[in-house]
């Protein structure tokens, strides 16, 4: 099927949806079948406000650049779609440009956005292929190993743990305790990859907060204190969305705990409550720290094997749409066997967009703080290897679109 | 003169201390003058407590391992050494050990403890030497061109800065204004090294706060409408020490801005202020991240000129020591010309216990939240290149000692 194509980014940035992108778009340029190579800017907003721009007038350098480029250079949103109206919309832009193939870039909102595109294409008799290509730091994707983006912030996350563990570890007499917030507000798989630092009793993290376990304040209490009383610090990584066991987040503390050491009621942030409650329980001083979406980000420590695999799956998308595959995300299928290894699926969308993938909960250990070796063996492989951003100044340099918009 | 000798480390961890430890020990271990070679357990309050540990019996490996470990490996303190008992003390480990050599690696309070040991040795006519090491993040230490550890700090600041600020500029129609804190309580260094970023208008960041500069409400809130204006998003590094016009820290806010745009009264940190006020002044979301220590301690991300120049240092005392100086600290010399160069000189201890090198004013641009080229061209030169650290299962590999303590 002969048509122009369309390629949009989703959803909150990673070090590697812009891999994704070059695969797709690289892909895309190669094929006689497609004839134009758009981009959405925005995402889904750039298609509803018919902001595309021409992919086949940027310089290959620059789609090549994406490799080694995070965030989203295609620009992203965080639009929901959810009227029949702007499905139409949508289709009727597609429409318009002759746009046959749709690959969209993102997670679960994604995929169901492209599944109901794709769905309301097929019932008007639009020939149209949409393919969902996996994004997300969360790792919260059915149906897939593993998300592109994952491994990228998890080995960002832990090395930053590493390292500011050194820091407490070095000035112990004075800065204690350190709280590191991860991202993560339902799932604990961003957390949980910091303990990939851990290479004995004395490294960082010691403690590690999941959502998936409720906060127990006198268990936290008497786990910092076994710290403090054998080597004397404690560095506890605390996902944001860590919980209380009534369900509400422990940064929207009430009550008795609603107050940190100087009787001033306690406002957001995971890491800033818990950095007042070991300061007014445990009578030590605690720093945290906020990376953000820092460590979403960090292209200067980026996995290869996610880059690559981000690139894969891009690229894959392109291959299958060409062949007929339409409603369809990518997934990453782990080969069987010691060596790591992983190729391709398929999963429909429509099932993606409805499931969830939580955090195992036998994965977490016995403590409630730590995980388990079985995590170790799954996350290791997904953090191997380190992307090489061209360097310019002493920092990286990053591409950017001249963006030729389609009138 | 033959004897032992003391390494220490003192305050705030930084990317390479550790390496000027490592020019240190190395240096000394090669001396046939210098009879043993111990540390002090977390800087001066390892010598008041008699905890020394021999780096004769250290693993090679391991102390070559220095030049790629972050924070102290030593052990540092925060311990303000006051009383004339203090001293004397110190004093008196040193002559029970033999100890003739003390290098002290820190900021301006380690160098007046060293002038004032080295006073105390001098008129109890105890022959002695006692070497300053500079080490700040902060870069305020006097008689110094700049500081080890502040290039490594700046560098990957800045990287942090770019990376978050694609981030912004891909997500901006939900994620407007990104704040990101910089380390600095009375100096703007660290924050106006993020500058280095900035290759473009697009580029982040988009506004620096000093605290050289006092925090004008209005004139900010202006400055970040011009670039939702223009560019439809603003990143902006906010140094943790920034004041208001009174003096006192924009993180103690009080009054009319000492609420957020919910009405909770404002708690500490300069980012979660500004975060506050850009979104209750402007009406657009706001975001923030607190890198706290994890900035100071990126070995993964480390400025391979800073690293080179921490060695030399610590090498650079012990060679002078060792040729009869005393009482000075070795501080680099930037060599006049275009290619980039230092060479080491000395400075009395006690001219830099009592001097500090403020963010020059004139470097500030006209705007006030801007850096002029001057500083570009002096910061540039010290972020060059990377330290390789080690790398084992996707991660930096760091050394610990074994810590055999002298009886």
């Amino acid at each position: 099927m002969k048509g122009k194509c369309v390629v949009a980014q989703s959803g909150g940035p990673t070090a590697v949806i812009n891999a994704s992108a070059c695969g797709v778009i690289q892909e895309a340029l190669k094929s006689p079948d497609i004839t134009g190579v758009y981009a959405a800017h925005n995402g889904i907003l750039g298609i509803m406000r018919e902001e595309l721009f021409d992919l086949g007038k940027e310089d290959p350098a620059a789609i090549e650049g994406l490799k080694t480029t995070p965030a989203a250079a295609l620009g992203s949103c965080r639009y929901k779609v959810k009227t029949e109206e702007d499905y139409r919309a949508i289709l009727n832009v597609f429409k318009k440009h002759d746009i046959r193939y749709f690959f969209y870039i993102g997670g679960n909102d994604s995929m169901d956005t492209a599944d109901k595109v794709n769905r309301l294409a097929l019932k008007e008799g639009y020939e149209f292929r949409a393919m969902g290509v996996p994004k997300t730091i969360d790792n919260d994707l059915a149906f897939t190993d593993h998300c592109p983006g994952y491994g990228s912030v998890i080995k960002y996350l832990a090395a930053m743990t590493m390292e500011a563990g050194r820091d407490t570890e070095a000035l112990y007499t004075a800065d204690t305790v350190n709280v590191i917030e991860a991202m993560g507000r339902n799932a604990g798989w961003i957390a949980a990859g910091t303990a990939l630092a851990k290479r004995s009793e004395e490294d960082a993290p010691h403690i590690i907060l999941l959502p998936e376990e409720p906060f127990d304040p006198e268990r936290f209490k008497a786990r910092v204190r076994h710290y403090l009383d054998t080597i004397k610090r404690c560095v506890i990584v605390v996902s944001e969305g860590t919980k209380n066991p009534d369900g509400s987040y422990i940064a929207e503390q009430k009550g008795e705990f609603a107050k940190d050491a100087f009787g001033h009621t306690q406002l957001g942030g995971a890491a800033n409550f818990i950095k007042a409650f070991v300061e007014r329980e445990l009578k030590v001083k605690a720093r945290f720290a906020i990376p953000s979406t820092i460590q979403r980000t960090g292209m200067h420590f980026a996995s290869l094997t996610d880059s690559r695999e981000a690139y894969l799956v891009g690229q894959t998308a392109v291959r299958l749409a060409l062949a007929g595959e339409s409603g369809k995300m990518v997934t990453l299928v782990r080969k069987p066997g010691a060596a790591y290894g992983c190729e391709t699926g398929l999963a429909e969308l429509s099932q993606v967009a409805n499931g969830e993938k939580l955090f195992p909960k036998e994965w977490i250990g016995d403590d409630g703080y730590s995980v388990r070796q079985e995590f170790i063996d799954y996350a290791r492989p997904l953090i191997m290897g380190e992307v090489q951003p061209l360097m310019e100044g002493g920092l990286p340099s990053f591409m950017r679109f001249k963006k030729h918009f389609v009138k």
